[in-house]
């Protein structure tokens, strides 16, 4: 492979890392303030505490510490969770949804990928279960499959259908597979969807919902990116609502969603919070749950009391209220717009098509590559999406993640990048990636017309 | 079973559980100051903070959040965790042991349990690969054995000889595991103890190298205890030590040592921080080690944090070193104190042996009840460890485990019991634990001599 020169350019603008503090993402002032008074709550105490926390910070941190067993924040808890911070996630739950949510129904998690981990360990019994998961995925679901000894079945989203999943492709993988002698037992949807940045339409959610019913399928909705929506048309709807308002019960269908701490206006991905709601199950199954949860005796008290606030944040009247409103308008307005900019550059560029950004924190675009590039990624012993983004990273310092890390369709090539660099890093690289992209198109054109020309 | 009647004594005493800070521990100052600090590092450029904390917590936040990429508390981390909290952990290790130390070698985990649980996913092949572990055993292991499908081989620790290891006796059981078509694959050692509560000596230690060495088994050393030693004539010796001391390096022998915050004099369960330090084994196993740690994607910050303060703790002449010396002391010689007393109280009861606590949190003395208890505990249908127990609970409210859940020996009838409740209430415990276990032996002893004069 050519030698990489890194010298030409000053830093590399991370565009494929989901990790927003570490790019720049400045956590939310409540969030923060509570946790270090439930960190340490010996402040509570003192006067001086008031020059440096909100009264309201003060309040929630003396009220969850007051729940906790041993009134401090550094004991083993229930392996479910705190029952006070459960309490307050299905409280919140309640009031997105407008259908109720029992605590009893709450495990709060090390982050979501713990949670998947923990459910794929549980519905997993041998090489014959097979679970439905899209294409492209996000890694965590294939790795969880295969380290449980699973089979992946794999749906391919429709990328010319804005990454929309439809119902046929999803029954003939589910007719495939069983076919083949698996037992399929529950459906993994993301959404909005990472890596691909769709929102799902309520329509889309209904005939899913209909769907695992009739067929008897756990749903495994990861909705961790239920904070960050960007178009107008969409609202985010978890599936349990959706279920619920189909006037589906918990007898009806098992559904697990899966939240956390780590995206959002929020980004607190180191934290390790979040929790699962886990409904249509018997009592029996819950409490296998509860036992592979308590191998490891319970998830981290921080990331509790984090999820916990935000299923619950400052409400009209609180102190903190505006200071939180405006910090939360702040990150999701500068997402919108980053998710627009790069949107439009990237759709912009020769033989480069690209879905709009509707939600997530990821867009997934497909490039139409000149057949020289491609022969020369193969004679370079690499696959052409790795030989682009190589190419761009030497040139340009843009670091994106090639689209095979998320099993992109065989004979398509894409990349996946995030939004998360801000605006002032953006701007300066869109320049870069067009001339870029340019030069690289010229390089490899050889006779082929303009690839946009091509694709008409 | 009878009813149990609770009205007669005001509080549960809870002896039953390892969860130091609900039981009244106090945390240690510092390292709730710069958990709170690295919290909310806005914090750290506020004058009004240096009423709240010590300028060596805020140094020392200062230095970790400077230290992390993102110069905050809530990106994702290295799966194996930030490596300037790696290199203080090694750091530690090396100061601790005489021996080098290296943060390639440590990983930060979830706590121990975590990381106990990561080893046996990957030592674990099938049903047919064994783990040596120790009978009485912490259930953390055979939980762990059988979730990930492997065979548990148990060995029993010697309680006439203070539960000591004997060497011949792993050996018997690792060659009959051996005849019945197992492959051993690693030799599990708490040390100190639990459910048992004593320290190896260093002889024993020595012999479990050699024998480990010889056998080409992977030593899973749980060190979690390393800071609860309370005799004179015993210290704290990691394994690693013990191998280098012995001339073992790398190249003979593969050894995984496990610690965490949630014990010790700090008690930090509930915040889930620890390491594993992995020497001795090849790049490709490190690798698929850092490849399972990564579909949870990283241990919690705050955890990792703590680990590190916890190996790297105020030195001489930093602002905080005195109280922090001080409030290590006063619970170090207050469980040294709970100690001695316990193991008193319960040697002076009839028919009860109690070996020496000598680490650790707890001790698990031996009962021998009268044949008429043992006959209504099965009338009951429950064992006579379990009768005993509920019955103990009803009268008294102090509340221990059975020693069924620690597999103790066959034929025996153990209990488990942890030092943990304070001063005072072992104090107020013992009167009527002496009591009602007079009362307990008078109503069933029928025609039997004194169990004590029956021993002799």
């Amino acid at each position: 492979m050519k030698t990489r020169i890194l010298s030409h350019f000053q830093r590399v603008i991370h565009c494929n890392l989901g990790n927003p503090q570490v790019l720049g993402q400045r956590p939310i002032t409540f969030f923060r303030e509570v946790l270090s008074l439930c960190d340490n709550p010996d402040l509570l105490n003192k006067d001086e505490a008031r020059a440096l926390f909100s009264p309201c910070a003060i309040r929630r941190a003396r009220r969850i510490i007051n729940s906790i067993p041993g009134k401090d924040s550094g004991g083993y808890t229930s392996s479910r969770g705190i029952k006070s911070l459960r309490q307050a996630v299905a409280d919140g739950i309640s009031a997105r949804d407008g259908y109720p949510s029992k605590p009893d129904d709450i495990f709060l998690t090390g982050g979501a990928s713990a949670a998947v981990n923990m459910m794929m360990q549980i519905l997993i019994r041998s090489h014959e279960d097979g679970i439905l998961c899209p294409l492209p995925d996000y890694p965590l679901y294939s790795a969880c499959i295969i380290l449980h000894g699973g089979t992946m079945v794999p749906y391919n989203l429709t990328e010319d259908r804005g990454w929309g999943l439809e119902i046929f492709e999803v029954k003939r993988c589910l007719e495939e597979a069983r076919s083949a002698g698996l037992t399929v037992r529950a459906m993994v949807v993301i959404n909005p969807g990472n890596p691909t940045g769709q929102v799902l339409s309520i329509t889309n959610q209904e005939e899913i919902v209909e769907f695992c019913r009739k067929e008897g399928l756990v749903i495994l909705a990861d909705e961790v990116y239920q904070d960050n929506v960007y178009v107008e048309n969409k609202k985010f709807h978890s599936f349990k609502k959706v279920a619920r308002s189909l006037g589906y019960d918990e007898m009806d269908l098992s559904l697990v969603s899966f939240h956390s701490v780590s995206m959002g206006f929020y980004g607190e991905s180191g934290r390790r919070g979040g929790y699962m709601e886990i409904t249509g199950f018997g009592d029996d199954v819950k409490g296998q749950i509860y036992k592979v949860a308590s191998v490891t005796i319970c998830p981290n008290i921080a990331g509790q009391i984090l999820i916990s606030l935000v299923m619950d944040p400052p409400k009209l009247g609180d102190e903190s209220f505006e200071t939180f409103e405006a910090e939360k308008e702040k990150i999701h307005s500068s997402f919108w717009k980053r998710a627009k900019t790069l949107e439009k550059a990237f759709s912009s560029l020769e033989g480069v098509s690209c879905n709009k950004i509707e939600g997530a924190l990821y867009f997934f675009p497909r490039l139409h590559l000149p057949s020289l590039a491609i022969k020369t990624a193969e004679s370079e012993g690499v696959s052409p999406d790795v030989f682009y983004t190589h190419r761009l990273l030497d040139a340009t310092g843009i670091a994106v993640v090639p689209g095979s890390g998320f099993h992109q369709a065989s004979g398509t090539i894409h990349i996946r990048c995030t939004i998360l660099p801000d605006e002032d890093k953006i701007a300066a690289m869109i320049p870069r990636l067009k001339a870029f992209h340019e030069s690289f198109m010229n390089e490899f054109r050889g006779s082929e017309p303009y690839m946009n020309d091509l694709r008409r």
